[in-house]
């Protein structure tokens, strides 16, 4: 678990990190948020679809840009206030994804940080958006 | 599971789905995302926190408006194209989460639908946003 205060919080800071979404994963989404839609869980349905075969929850990455704020950049301490995605591409049993977190914004009187959210399944990118999080100050003394 | 065609999804159709948040989904939603956050799973840190105690995680309730999404409104067929959320308050153990979803906009030529998707508890509202879909035409014949 990581710590980054507001003041370690610099534009154009990064972090990442990596998840391998494999079935069971997709499965335990499915039961931990209540969407079982079977585009993510039935094989013979996701075949008749856009997409060939069962795809990861939206959602899901949405989870794993959670994790990095919560656990990687800031870490401890952290509130969460906002986020943005957007859903550009499919994401597979099998893919490994990276989720890219990078200072954008700070507001000092708040200490509010914008962070750009990303995630990549090797060079493709399958989500972009924004998150706004509190950090809290460095203790003084 | 429910399926909304486009043809359904006129400006104002509303929906929701309600969801208990326990200690064991907490638990269970770290383990899915990977946000061990102590904010979410330790007592003890929670109390020195401004919330005083264990919360959810906000992207929990980004995964309740992925299943009223996907298995409610639109349903069968819908493709999650973005989302924003601001997450206004904390939710806590025991508390009833109520995810309502509003159809806002419509895109005819692409088949899109804006959502407005809010959580309460209560009368309080936790998280306020918005969704887009893609949402199938009604089969002809």
């Amino acid at each position: 678990m990581n710590q980054y205060f507001f003041e370690d919080l610099t534009i154009g800071k990064r972090e990442s990190l990596s998840r391998e979404v494999t079935s069971a994963l997709i499965e335990a989404f499915s039961e931990v948020s209540g969407d079982h839609n079977p585009l993510h869980l039935d094989e013979e349905y996701a075949a008749t679809t856009r997409f060939g075969e069962r795809i990861a929850h939206g959602a899901l990455m949405s989870s794993f840009i959670s994790a990095a704020l919560g656990t990687v950049m800031p870490g401890l301490g952290t509130v969460y206030l906002s986020q943005t995605v957007k859903f550009i591409g499919p994401v597979k049993i099998g893919d490994l994804v990276e989720t890219e977190i990078e200072v954008v914004a700070r507001d000092d009187k708040k200490n509010k940080v914008t962070l750009r959210t990303v995630c990549h399944v090797a060079t493709r990118k399958v989500v972009d958006g924004e998150a706004t999080v509190y950090a809290p100050s460095r203790p003084k003394g």
